[in-house]
């Protein structure tokens, strides 16, 4: 069984709502661009992802990915199911505690953790860094040894597994800069100076993101499972990456897996001879289709036979599409059977910055608006100023049914 | 003759330099990663640019491209060398007026002019709207007649040529959102009731950026000089845009052209009956190399046969590589005969995050660092909060040698 395309947006009464909200209603407090999230959909999302791990019958922890985003209103909702965290920066450690992830639910990963960020991090006494070099380590030790610490390591595995998706996100392959290889993080083992003040508690795997074959993953988790076999003690935890795709499209293929399928790649794949806690780093799979980005229609364009819907957001506010070639879902403000052809472009002069070629849409005029689906995750936290735009608002509604302004200030004094 | 490669950065007893300044002693009183700019640089590609335009013994006009880089104080010092500005937003407005550009030297490109931002135009009375449709251009001279003004138009051709450039700065081509076609001019003609509170003043032509190869770029000053001698009335200036090329790397092909090569390709294209006015809109070719970009060494990585240098800059602070997968030069902080063939990549969670590949560098250490050159345009400009990490610092080398940062608060408030 694999997921459907799902999204909380629908046409009632031919008008575009999220949920049983007329956005056209939502758009007349709120200057557009902006991204609107359905606090439903990411409790509805979270839950379901919990609710399939059960079936591990394994002592688990779901660290939601914040560099999917990282905004502090829907963290908190995170928070209160239970979640904890993944985090890649000092930024992000602070955002997730202020927003009440206890350190005890935070994993730190990526190739580049500074002194600064790795003293930050053993000051918070956080649940594991996840290690991705042994010069990493060799500096996390020195650095607990000066706090008189002993700090939580879990390595990275290189599985030197290629995954199929955009080459930007696969990360597990043996020419990536991300992980350890086997051969390595046994050898280091042997070292003890490497472990005055360091403890491995941990493996873990992630190797990239928007997965829609689970093949791969499970021969990661293979792979993974062998080293864990190797380690001449007992762990505490593997942490299985996140990556799990979601469906962008209607029409989609192949179509993201279901979490009850993922789940059981990962019964199938993960074979470790004592019960240890499993590590989830979900992001997409939680928030994607949790928001939408809102933009109104400036103007429309003819020339020739080429047609152009040209909104107000751009790439500076939505990159996916110009970064990755990524297809969403756009939805008009109303549903009409007298469709055109279009393409839907922003005000930003480059050819890059272009939402979607040759969609069906009914015809719009500067009245109307339309939303682009699935920009919960990798949205607003990879927005920036270019061409002195604003970065969009955000904007959230709640499971009681009220429309709240949760955007955050565009400097990072606040987190 | 082409360009040769050209820079600001030179080794000085065997240690990386701009002009005269040992950069390892910038990074004593400046954390890193940062943006250092050549004040000298900037005034010097200015110049250049300035002194071959005289070639052309026509008055002219250097609106420089706000959106290649935006700061105020490098706007300053422009603006006190005589520039105009190209801009493409209302925060570009704001932002060339405050550094002392005057109204009467700025021209407004783009698909996607807002009425607020029209408005806003209108009231700074600015020289030129560049339009790019029939629809833009409705709704301006509408929003003219409410103030009783009379607003200066200059159509954007749309050449239907093909620049031969990377895809996402490709603009001239037909299925582009950007500019009319000269049928559509000429027949917008015929409609007074367009021309009410509008008046016709110049055409304009922008067929990409970062051009190297200068033959599509004569053939649209053809088509543009063609379209002029089918209006029925004198213009007083055409715009033949930015695009002008630079040259990334030491051994680039097709290499830049040179300024004076430009020149000639104009002479000998843009035939025009009467003497009128040139409006230049570079941007990179102007500040593109008055740009690098300083990046320690957090900790290199080896994994197999593969090396990496691992640096605390990342695809957030400096997009090209990611984006446009753009080649830079990669200068290390010290020189030396002993390299080892590297990665050099950052901290992000992505494969793309990475400046770049087998680059022959000396060995380096967390004590080191790189500076990547020629980041001066589509740099800072285009640099986002992802991962939560803040944006890089600016710091500007003046012409009289000092170090001054010249950063920007990362809200718009202060534009």
């Amino acid at each position: 069984m694999t997921t459907q395309y799902d999204c909380p947006l629908n046409f009632t009464n031919n008008k575009l709502h999220i949920e049983n909200k007329d956005i056209a209603e939502i758009i007349k407090n709120q200057p557009t661009p902006f991204y609107l999230y359905s606090e439903n959909e990411l409790i509805k999302n979270y839950c379901a992802f919990s609710e399939a791990a059960k079936a591990l019958d394994a002592e688990y922890e779901i660290c939601f990915a914040l560099k999917s985003n990282p905004n502090k209103v829907l963290l908190r909702t995170l928070a209160a199911l239970g979640a904890g965290a993944d985090i890649v920066s000092g930024g992000e450690l602070t955002r997730a505690l202020n927003a009440g992830i206890a350190a005890s639910k935070i994993v730190f990963s990526g190739v580049g953790k500074t002194e600064v960020e790795i003293n930050q991090a053993l000051d918070a006494d956080i649940y594991s860094f996840n290690v991705e070099s042994i010069e990493e380590l060799e500096l996390i030790n020195e650095l607990a040894s000066k706090k008189n610490k002993i700090a939580r390591i879990a390595f990275r595995l290189n599985p030197k597994v290629e995954a199929i998706t955009h080459k930007y996100i696969s990360t597990g392959y043996k020419t990536h800069k991300f992980g350890l290889l086997k051969k390595d993080i046994l050898e280091s083992l042997k070292n003890e100076s490497l472990w005055k003040h360091a403890k491995l508690v941990g493996l873990s795997v992630h190797i990239g993101s928007q997965l829609t074959c689970l093949k791969a993953t499970g021969e990661a988790f293979k792979v993974l499972s062998e080293c864990v076999a190797h380690i001449p003690f007992e762990l505490e935890f593997v942490d299985l990456g996140g990556g799990l795709g979601v469906n962008y499209s209607k029409t989609q293929e192949p179509k993201a897996p279901s979490i009850e399928e993922y789940m059981n790649v990962i019964k199938e794949n993960v074979q470790i001879k004592y019960p240890l806690k499993i590590v989830f780093e979900p992001g997409r799979r939680i928030i994607a289709s949790a928001g939408v980005f809102i933009t109104s229609v400036i103007r429309t364009k003819q020339s020739e036979d080429c047609h152009f819907v040209i909104v107000d957001g751009g790439m500076n506010d939505f990159a996916r599409p110009s970064l990755y070639q990524a297809y969403h879902e756009i939805f008009p403000s109303y549903r009409s059977e007298n469709m055109v052809t279009t393409d839907i472009v922003g005000p930003i002069c480059e050819t890059a910055d272009c939402f979607g070629e040759q969609r069906s849409l009914p015809k719009l005029s500067s009245k109307d608006f339309i939303a682009i689906a699935d920009t919960g995750a990798y949205g607003y936290s990879m927005s920036s100023n270019y061409n002195l735009r604003s970065k969009p608002q955000e904007v959230l509604l709640t499971k009681n049914g009220e429309i709240k302004k949760i955007g955050e200030l565009q400097d990072l004094n606040s987190i």
